[in-house]
């Protein structure tokens, strides 16, 4: 794969284009790479693997300069490596999305935009990360995470990514004593809303919560790590399929269909 | 779990509460069951997992007939799910989505707000079924969909489901000739954009394609099963994380991190 000198890097995010991580990210990542952004316009944070159909996309290029080309989308950040995908005359060699605005660890990978773009470069075979930063202030630092997005593209550039897996990349807030591969914590959120009232005395619900952690003490964890310092890195894949299961649920096939 | 004499079932879809889906899904879970209907005001196709956070959610008792109360939410299929569990006072035996018109096979399970709900649904360890019929035609015969539901809510009443999974349900358009555990195809969709023009002819793109199937000869994925006359059941896991690369990249912790 590593036979052309430079990569090409797709990168792309949930935050939008203007976001401070993605500019980071892009700063770090075209010192080794030729860089093409693809990012939506908009922010559009916990928009997971969702798809545009009912409305047309539209893309515009918005800036280009020296190793950086920057496309802007009005679509989610899947609808930006799909149309980035079908328009572009070059295949890229890497994707990144993010850095995005706050921890993607856990069970945040299903509800991420910045995950579902990461799953989508790896439904289209090219090695693809996720980098996020565990700190949701717009003006974070995100100089930790740049340099961790740049080895990582360097490692990928040498020795590649497994088949059909991609990188969920959380870096935690302050100093980053190293890094660990790391699983998806199991947990769920709770206490997801906070009751308000609009100007009409209206109920309304915005959406709220706090992570309750199923496993503290599993130090394999990606919120093990974070807590601890590390950055996680958890390998994810694109095949939900619960294998092991399915011999158990074999005897629906007769049972279930025939009663 | 079942000392209850009859369950009570939690519906949910992505197409809004006014298709004939759900409405069909509805008619035949309310013979076997209490319902609750609460579900999106509009169409929320291809949402995937995706969480609204930016604007309120609010919600509507919009009809109470015997065994069925409706409610309808202005957010996504996992929205719908969340914000119920959060305002309802009793928690649901069980959680139905759909039926979705139109396949969520193979990977369209990870863009489809039907499946999005079934997999939030299994968050909350709530035995959980995403169900779909391979028929977009908003008018389709929804009867052998709504009877196989009804069978399977029937199974997970008598013998539960195994935790942290729940069920993609796929069948196909016309003679149903029984059903199959299965794995989710693996393949992609190609051809995903037909360009077109605005009324400023400005370029735009409507997400169209079709699935490349990449294991045609699979007799145990979703795809065989539903090409060959077969409802498919797949067992749908919440974990993405490749545990068995994890040792694989071990290595990262170090070169990574360290260069």
């Amino acid at each position: 794969m590593n036979n052309k000198k430079r990569p090409l890097i797709l990168i792309t995010n949930d935050d939008g284009y203007r976001a401070k991580g993605i500019r980071t990210l892009t700063t770090y990542l075209k010192d080794i790479a030729d860089i093409i952004v693809f990012a939506p316009d908009q922010p559009q944070s916990g928009m997971s693997s969702a798809i545009t159909s009912i409305n047309p996309l539209r893309y515009f290029l918005y800036k280009e300069e020296e190793n950086v080309t920057t496309y802007i989308c009005n679509g989610t950040p899947v609808d930006c490596i799909k149309l980035a995908m079908n328009v572009l005359d070059k295949k890229p060699d890497m994707i990144f999305s993010g850095i995005n605005h706050g921890s993607n660890a856990a069970i945040s990978v299903l509800y991420s935009g910045t995950m579902g773009a990461a799953i989508e470069g790896c439904i289209y075979d090219i090695p693809s990360v996720g980098m996020s930063l565990c700190d949701f202030d717009s003006d974070a630092d995100f100089s930790q995470s740049g340099l961790i997005a740049a080895k990582i593209a360097q490692n990928i550039w040498k020795e590649n990514l497994p088949k059909g897996i991609c990188l969920n990349v959380n870096v935690p807030k302050g100093e980053v004593k190293g890094m660990q591969i790391a699983s998806q914590t199991k947990g769920k959120w709770t206490n997801e809303f906070f009751a308000s009232k609009d100007a009409m005395q209206n109920d309304i619900f915005w959406m709220s919560g706090r992570f309750d952690n199923w496993e503290k003490e599993n130090k394999k964890s990606d919120e093990w790590a974070l807590a601890n310092g590390y950055a996680s890195v958890v390998p994810v894949k694109v095949d939900m399929t619960h294998y092991e299961i399915i011999d158990q649920l074999k005897h629906w096939e007769q049972e279930v269909f025939t009663k």
